[in-house]
C-alpha cells in the first residue's frame, strides 16, 4: 500500500487549533502547498503550507535554516516564487518537509513553536496564488461516463470510439491562461453555419460550459528520450489539485474537427491553489477496478498496484448567480461526483503513457484529468450532461433555471476525503467567474 | 507596405567580410537573432546576432553601454540567457536596435569596429540553442494542399473538413520537447488493431514523418480577456524561424480521434537557432491571395494590407541516411517549397484567431505554420504525401529507397529569401536525426 507513516497517525492534533476543528479540511494530516502574499499587496508570491485556518510562510521559516538533511533542502528549495524547486527533489524531499512540518505542528511539540508562530498568516488576509511555472498543460478524457454521454451529442451514431478502452486519450491545452479565482469575459468566435452555404456565425458563446476535473502536478519530470515505468509513475507526482477546464460548447462543435479542441478551451482555466500531495492522500486510497468485460491494458499500462491504484476524492460543483448573491442565497450544488468511480485510467497510467514515447515532463508540468463524471444522475461533470446538450433547463433553489452559464455566474469546484474515523482532507476550491463578452 | 528603410539598403556591405559574400544568407541586411555559448562548454546561453560567418554576442555588447534610448534598451535586456525580454519590448526596440547594429557593423563605420570585433565569435566555434523560453507552443495547418491531400488518407470521403476555409485550424502542442539539432529515439507506441476485437499493436512507430513548417515567435504578447486586432497582428510578432514537425504517422493514426493528435506529435519537434525579424523579411513580403471561388473570411480575420500579406520564403527538405554519409555524398534535396503559395492563411490571421476568444500570447510563444505542401508534385512537406501514405517509395540518388524515415536518417530543412538584387536571406536549417526506438 502507498506508504502510510506517522504523519498519518489520526490522533495528531496541532496546536494551531483551528486545525482541529471537525472539518475545517487542512488538519495536521493534510498540509498541502501553495504560494501566497499579503491580500492587496503586489509582493512576489512564497511558497506555503495550509494549517487550520493559516498558512505558514515556507520562504520566511527557510531563513531559520530549523532542519538539515532532506528536510532542509526542500525548505532552502521554497526561497523563491513557486513550488517549481521543491517539486522537482523528489519524493524523499517531499516526504521528510512533510514529517518535519508534521513534527513541528503537532500538539506536544514545544521547540518549534515560538519559531512557527509568527510565521503564520491568516488565510483571511492571504491572497492565494497559481503554486508552480505550469510549462506545459495536457488535457486527458479519462471518465468513461463523461466520453459516452459527451459523445452521444457530439457524434450520436458513434458515441464511445474505438480506441477509448485503449488509448488514455489526451491533449495539450493551455499554460498560459491558467489561474486561480479566475473572472474572465464570456468568449467570442466563430460556430458552425445554419446551413449550407451560410456563413459561419460569430459572436459571444451561448454555450459556455464548466468542466469538473482534478489537476496532476508533475513533480520530478523524464529527460526527453526516456519513458517512465508504470511502476515508478507516482513517484513523479507531487500532487492534486482542483480544476475547471472551461469550454465553449458551441466553439469546440464547430472547431474541433480534426486537430482537437483550441479556442473553446484556451481562454482560460481555473485551479485550486492547494495542491495536496500523494502521500497526504494515502489513508484514501482505494481499488482501482475495472468490468470484467473490460480490455487488459497493454503491458505498459498495467497497475502493478491495482489494489491501491485509485483515490477516493469526493467532488462538488456549485452555482451562484448575479441573482442569488443581490438576494444573499447560498450557491447551489449541481452535481457531485467521486474521482475513484469516475475514472476509467488511473494517474499511474496517464504518467506512464505520456512518457511512453520518449516525451519530456517537468516539474510544474499539469495533467487534468478530464471531466470527472459518475455513472449516475447528479454525477453529471459538465452542463452539457446535466442539461442534456441544452434540451432540459434544471431549476435552481432560487427559481431560476439554467442550461448553459449567463454573465456573472459563479461556478465553484470543490473536493476532500472523507472516511470515518480520520479527519477531512481539503483540496479547496476552484471558483471562477464569466463576465460580459468583450464588445 | 511594411516598412523599409536604411537597413534594407540592398548595396549595404559590412566589414565583417564574409557577410558579403554571395549567398551566404547572412548579410548586414539579415541580422537574425539567436542564442548562443561557446562550443563544448556548458556556460549559460547568451543572445546574439548573426553576420557572415560570425555571431556578435549582444550580451557582451551590452556590457559596454554603447547605445542611448531604444537601442540601449532592446541590448540591456539581452544580458540573460534567452531572447523573451527582448522579445517582451516590441516593435519599436527590435527596430531601433535593428538600426543600431546596421550601422555598426557596415562598411565604412569606424567608430564602433574596434569595439565589436573581439565580440565577434566564428559560427564554427559557436553551439547555438534554442532562442527563447517557449511557454506555450500552438501549431496550425494552413497549407491547402496539405490538409487535402493528408486527409484523403485519413477520411477518404471527406478530406477537406467544411470548416477549414473559416477557422484557421489550430491546436496546442508540447512545448518541452522542442529543441535544435535534435537526436531523438524512434518513438513507440500503440497501433491501430488489424481487426475487430484484437489488440492494438505496440512497438517502434513504423511511419515515422518529418513535417516542413516554419515558426512564427510571438514578440510582445496580450492580456488574457483581450484580443489583438488583425490589424495590429504583426507587431505582434518577433519573427520566423524554420520547425519540423515531426509526426508518428501510425501512432496518430489511432489515438487522433476525438481531441487530436497527441503523443504522434510530442517527442521532439527541431527548430532552427536563428529568428529573421519581420522587419528583416520586408523585402520579400508579397501579395496574400484567395482564388475567387473562396469565402471572404469573417471580419476578424479579413486582411487590412492583403496586398502585403505574405512572404516569399522558399523552403527546402533534405535527406542524409547511414549510408549516404558513409559514403559521403550529399544530402538529397526531397522537396521544395513556398511560404508564400503554401498558405491559405497569413501570420496576421493566425494572430488574430488565436486570441479573439480572449486567449493570452506571450513573449517566446511559438506558432508553427503547419506542413507547407505546394500544390504540385515535388512540394511535399511531409512524406505521407510524398509516399502517398507509404504506398510510393521514392528514390533517393545513392540507390536507397524511403517511404517513411529510417533509423539514423538525417532531416534538415532550410529556408531561404531571395531575388534578384537583393542578397539572399538566410533562416539557417532545422537538423534532426532518428536514432533506434529504446527497447
Amino acid at each position: 500500500m502507498p506508504y502510510l507513516n506517522e504523519t498519518h497517525d489520526p490522533a495528531l492534533k496541532s496546536w494551531v487549533e483551528s486545525a482541529n476543528i471537525a472539518d475545517n479540511g487542512f488538519p495536521v494530516q493534510n498540509l498541502p502547498f501553495s504560494v501566497f502574499r499579503h491580500a492587496g499587496s503586489s509582493e512576489p508570491y512564497r511558497p506555503c503550507v495550509a494549517i487550520g485556518d493559516q498558512v505558514l510562510d515556507l520562504a520566511a521559516l527557510s531563513d531559520a535554516q530549523p532542519w538539515e538533511g532532506p528536510a532542509g533542502e526542500a525548505l532552502r528549495a521554497c526561497r523563491t516564487d513557486t513550488l517549481n524547486g521543491l517539486m522537482a527533489l523528489g519524493q524523499k524531499h517531499w516526504s521528510a518537509l512533510r514529517l518535519a512540518l508534521s513534527r513541528a505542528l503537532r500538539t506536544g511539540e514545544t521547540a518549534m513553536q515560538p519559531l512557527l508562530e509568527p510565521l503564520l498568516v491568516p488565510m483571511a488576509e492571504a491572497e492565494l496564488g497559481v503554486p508552480a511555472h505550469i510549462g506545459d498543460y495536457t488535457d486527458f478524457y479519462i471518465s468513461l461516463h463523461h466520453a459516452t454521454s459527451v459523445g452521444k451529442q457530439f457524434r450520436p451514431d458513434n458515441p464511445l470510439l474505438p480506441n477509448y478502452k485503449w488509448v488514455p486519450i489526451g491533449y495539450h491545452g493551455r499554460a498560459s491562461s491558467i489561474g486561480v479565482n479566475q473572472a474572465f469575459p464570456r468568449p467570442v468566435g466563430q460556430t458552425r453555419p445554419a446551413g449550407d452555404g451560410a456563413e459561419p456565425g460569430f459572436g459571444p458563446c451561448r454555450r459556455l460550459d464548466y468542466e469538473l476535473e482534478l489537476g496532476i502536478f508533475v513533480g520530478q519530470g523524464n529527460p526527453q528520450g526516456t519513458r517512465v515505468d508504470i511502476a515508478d509513475a507516482e513517484s513523479h507526482v507531487f500532487g492534486l489539485c482542483i480544476l475547471n477546464d472551461w469550454s465553449a460548447r458551441d466553439l469546440q462543435a464547430w472547431e474541433y474537427q480534426p486537430l482537437g479542441p483550441f479556442l473553446a478551451k484556451n481562454f482560460a482555466s481555473t485551479i485550486s491553489p492547494w495542491i495536496v500531495t500523494l502521500e497526504a492522500l494515502a489513508p484514501f486510497r482505494t481499488a482501482f477496478e475495472r468490468a470484467e468485460s473490460d480490455p487488459q491494458p497493454l503491458p505498459y499500462l498495467r497497475m502493478p498496484d491495482a489494489g491501491h491504484g485509485a483515490f477516493d476524492i469526493q467532488l462538488e460543483v456549485l452555482l451562484s448567480t448575479e441573482q442569488s448573491r443581490a438576494r444573499d442565497v447560498a450557491p447551489a450544488l449541481i452535481s457531485s461526483s467521486n474521482f475513484g468511480n469516475a475514472a476509467y485510467w488511473s494517474v499511474a497510467q496517464l504518467i506512464a503513457h505520456h512518457t511512453v514515447n520518449g516525451c519530456n515532463l517537468a516539474a510544474g508540468d499539469l495533467l487534468g484529468t478530464g471531466t470527472l463524471s459518475g455513472p449516475g444522475a447528479g454525477q453529471e461533470g459538465s452542463l452539457l450532461e446535466s442539461s442534456q446538450g441544452g434540451k432540459k433547463p434544471f431549476a435552481l433553489p432560487w427559481g431560476e433555471e439554467r442550461t448553459f452559464l449567463e454573465d456573472q455566474d459563479e461556478v465553484i469546484l470543490r473536493a476532500h476525503c472523507s472516511k470515518p474515523g480520520y479527519p477531512t482532507l481539503s483540496l479547496g476550491e476552484s471558483r471562477g467567474r464569466v463576465l460580459p463578452a468583450l464588445v
